[in-house]
């Protein structure tokens, strides 16, 4: 914060490089002005603090937007601050920390949003989501509205389950994974298992969207998984919102994930050692 | 080889030191004088050069015995001795080299022997490993016969399937995962898929079984696996033998084996990093 207010935010990216001299930057939510829209970009791992967070910013007619990974962070929203639209917001970019106010974007970069239903089912195009979708364009975002959170979340994880799970426990960067044919393979099983939680929520993923998914990580940037990132941090991991969470639901609903629950048994194992 | 025969073989051993001064030591098989049986007790990595080991050391009446692990073994020795009588040895031990000449032996020591059948199926009770467990008996050996290799092999795959991989990828000794429910609950699984496969084979393997191989290796003494010295060491690891072939026997017939197969691609991706 200190950082940021004296020097301002520095972007390296490959569309091009950002500056920000005047930010304004808070680190408690009761300093912070009114606002419209609250956008939730921290790690889903720093969710016990929610409630503190969101409670002085929110109120009837505010949106909080989860910018988040993995399943049922909206619902840990909704529990907090009821009164509130609560939307997903799915991040495809390639970006970290290099140091305190100083960011570098190696690959993509679009948001999805979607609104949350409390029962599951699809909001379909809504107000809150347009006029968020309409803002970030306007601030030169590549954003998209979906009509379907719970299918938006379960195509994010057909990536995010495989690659950061197995760049934790193999020490591995995307290109390495996809040089090999048996981890090459084990991603595929792996997303494969991801459809099949999908289905079992209701939403299809067809096989075309999976093997897009293989290509374009090939032609990807070879790239440091976040949770990789976190663990060399020795921060503790996203297991509960990109493993535990999709498991469980799956699980509930008939659905086989042996592969995902494995790697799910085996970061659970690294992560604590890993934060000892 | 220099080593011994200059200074003899030294065991350190749970159950008493021994310490042989004189010992005949031979590093190519025709200098060996005429023998009844051979063992064969190498890593089954080295098993390309089987032909050229055996070929000089057997003839008609020849015993072979293959202490080694895994499936698929008897059958290259036949292939590369068909006048010889096939065994299988399975050793419960776990033991290492310390040094040249110098082995420690931390726990357990039995050895269980069984006729080979080309065709698969039990060989029942058998002159040959009848006269080999006496004569091992003989020499101390805590040594038992056998009348089914296939299921003695199999039962021997409970135990290495999920401990030698996941100390592997883990970084862990049989203790850590056992203290840890997560990885607990992951062996108890691939245990189970190793049941599964043992079932296509027509082996019965029950849980009491599996049961007290979970409770036998938490009452161990913390140990690092042969796969896991194997791999601190840069050898090669026993892909084959311990994985590819029973997950390909079992996958022939039908049998689901996700974990075990997910593990042996992790396995495969390690241990090709790990030799370049």
């Amino acid at each position: 914060v200190q950082e940021i207010r004296e020097r301002g935010l520095r972007v390296e990216s490959v569309d091009g490089d950002i500056a920000l001299a005047d930010v304004s930057v808070h680190d408690r939510p009761d300093t912070v002005p009114p606002v419209d829209v609250v956008i939730v970009a921290t790690k889903t791992t720093g969710n016990a603090d929610l409630a503190a967070t969101l409670r002085p910013l929110v109120g009837p007619g505010s949106v909080v937007a989860m910018f988040q990974n993995g399943l049922g962070v909206e619902e840990q929203a909704e529990a907090v601050a009821p009164e509130a639209v609560v939307l997903g917001g799915l991040c495809f970019v390639c970006a970290f920390q290099v140091g305190p106010g100083h960011i570098r974007h190696v690959d993509y970069g679009a948001v999805t949003v979607a609104e949350h239903r409390t029962d599951g089912t699809p909001a379909g195009s809504t107000e809150a989501v347009d006029r968020l979708v309409a803002d970030l364009q306007a601030a030169g975002v590549r954003a998209d509205a979906q009509p379907d959170l719970v299918l938006a979340r379960w195509k994010k994880l057909v990536w995010n389950i495989p690659y950061n799970g197995l760049s934790v426990v193999l020490d591995a960067e995307t290109d390495d994974l996809m040089r090999a044919d048996a981890t090459r393979g084990l991603v595929h099983d792996l997303m494969r298992e991801v459809q099949a939680g999908a289905a079992s929520q209701g939403r299809v993923i067809d096989d075309a969207f999976v093997d897009r998914m293989l290509t374009d990580t090939e032609a990807m940037t070879p790239y440091r998984t976040s949770m990789r990132l976190d663990f060399d941090q020795h921060r503790p991991l996203e297991l509960d919102a990109i493993y535990r969470t999709p498991l469980s639901r799956a699980e509930a609903a008939g659905a086989s994930m042996p592969r995902t629950d494995a790697l799910c048994r085996q970061l659970s194992f690294l992560d604590a050692r890993n934060r000892r």
